[in-house]
């Protein structure tokens, strides 16, 4: 099976890594090479927007799948003529946008904090005076790890965004959180599920900070069921992340993301057999792996920044570096240690 | 860090696969680029006599290794004037040669069965009135995997050989064992030392079939013992394989590979930490990997054919598919089932 991927982040490198044993080849799609993938794949080096090259590429794989959530409804679209996607379109193009990601969560009865659309200034104003203070206001499309938002604590803040563009942007109601969970599941085609330990997660600045596996029945069952329905509506084929708030000990959704994810990479040390390569057979229409953890551990993020190898190694630490080209605030790698 | 190896195999197929994710590169030097390495590393492609190309290898890595025991002494003293290799050259060519290997071991208190070098069929005669029958003889160098052995059982079969050429070989007498043993450990350029647990192998017309890892205290301090001598002799840096066969409760040293060995793949998902990472952590100079194991497991080789990939998946098995051409007696690949 030749596997195409759209993407060539440590996502696509971490497929490949974890899933080649299978005797599997990977092309990749992407703008240029990096040395994150450099020498792991074959690579078709063009736009999204390159029907040429996505021809070519789509020619060259039996199944497409994608680590980036930004592919316009075009591209795929394009791709879908010659080749089966997963996970499904539909639910990407509704990842892609807030509004349609709550509305979705809403319409299958999985609870969300408060929320509604806003275009402007004074609709931001009317959504502070329904939900009150602190406010926050997100760019419908294209926000991520805290990009294209606003954490509105103050009126003086409010104020301070009378001329900014808020078109296109959606202002939710500030959830006092206990804590942050996401749930982790793959399904295959014929609709089995099986999901990952629940993980708790640490967010700073809207970045991905820190995971833990963790043992929670309740949760864990209530995170599941909401699972099962988002992969039953769009008979899901592939890895699925939901991220969660725990307000009151009960969940309110908070993003999904239709692929691997950040919070399951200590799954490759810490599961019978990982995300990325639950993913790959899923999609490749291989009989799903255990998903059971070996340890209980904990995933930290190296952001900006990496730690010096041998430290880590010298603890203990599994050490993952996706040689990307450092700069701020730039995911870099992570490492597991185990509890 | 930039490791090249000397060849192209699963050997160095599997370094690659588990311990990309350290932030290291790979440069293969290999005769053909074929699909068990091809879009895993860059390849320089050439044969072991062209130094040009071996130059150009040395510039291009920081340190060197071999997944193939069959290099000339002249090409590893080429390398060696640009680049160190680990692990030691000494201990390669000694392994290359059953008299000189079964000589290092009993010069080191290393008990081993009964052999003698012979040349010529007379002297096999000779060795069969020493020894008895059953008689096994083994070419000095360039056997692998049952390859120019003859088992004498009967006097016939001595007869037989009366037109064969002897040159170089090594008369070894029968052992009637009860099961053969092999010692994994890894050694860093500092002189720690770790052992993976003893593995218990099942040999079939003299290649590798399973193996299983298994706790005996006894010959496990047994096999350490005898390892730990033979990293020290040569100032070892990497991964060791010995084999012994066990008779009578003791253990006899059958043959050594310097390298990363078929009896230790289990290790990828048995182990916290590979064979083939740790190897690799020994020759880059950093810390070594918890060696311990996660699960009592099963290895089995896929010797001419693979079995079928859903079935083993299904099963729960790891399927391990090298991506080689199947060919008679070809080792394609590797399943783990965990017991």
């Amino acid at each position: 099976v030749k596997v195409g991927i759209l993407g060539a982040g440590q996502l696509a490198r971490m497929m490949i890594l974890n899933s080649k044993h299978l005797g599997l080849d990977f092309v990749l799609f992407c703008a240029e090479i990096t040395p994150v993938t450099a020498n792991l794949a074959e690579h078709v080096v063009a736009s999204f927007a390159d029907y040429v090259a996505l021809e070519k590429f789509c020619h060259a794989v039996d199944v497409v799948t994608f680590e980036s959530e930004n592919i316009e409804s075009a591209t795929l679209d394009f791709v879908l003529r010659h080749k089966n996607i997963y996970p499904p379109k539909e639910i990407l193009l509704t990842a892609q946008d807030r509004l349609l990601e709550k509305q979705l969560f809403n319409s299958l009865n999985i609870a969300t904090n408060n929320y509604m659309p806003i275009e402007s200034y004074s609709d931001a104003v009317t959504a502070a005076e329904k939900f009150g203070l602190p406010l926050i206001l997100k760019s419908r499309r294209l926000g991520y790890d805290g990009k294209n938002q606003y954490h509105i604590k103050t009126a003086d803040q409010l104020a301070a965004l009378q001329n900014v563009n808020l078109v296109n942007f959606i202002a939710e109601s500030f959830v006092p959180f206990s804590y942050e969970v996401s749930i982790i599941g793959v399904r295959n085609a014929a609709g089995e599920i099986r999901c990952y330990d629940l993980c708790c997660n640490v967010h700073e600045a809207g970045i991905l900070r820190s995971t833990k596996n963790i043992v929670d029945a309740e949760l864990f069952a209530a995170a599941q069921t909401n699972l099962h329905k988002i992969m039953q509506h769009f008979n899901y084929v592939g890895v699925l992340a939901i991220e969660f708030f725990v307000q009151d000990g009960a969940l309110l959704a908070n993003e999904m993301a239709p692929r691997v994810h950040n919070s399951g990479h200590w799954t490759i040390e810490g599961a019978r057999v990982s995300q990325f390569e639950n993913h790959i057979r899923a999609i490749a229409a291989l009989p799903l792996g255990d998903v059971s953890s070996i340890v209980r551990c904990e995933m930290q993020n190296c952001i900006g920044t990496m730690p010096e190898r041998n430290a880590v190694l010298q603890r203990g630490g599994f050490y993952h570096n996706y040689q990307k080209e450092p700069l701020p605030g730039r995911k870099l790698g992570h490492v597991v240690y185990i509890l």
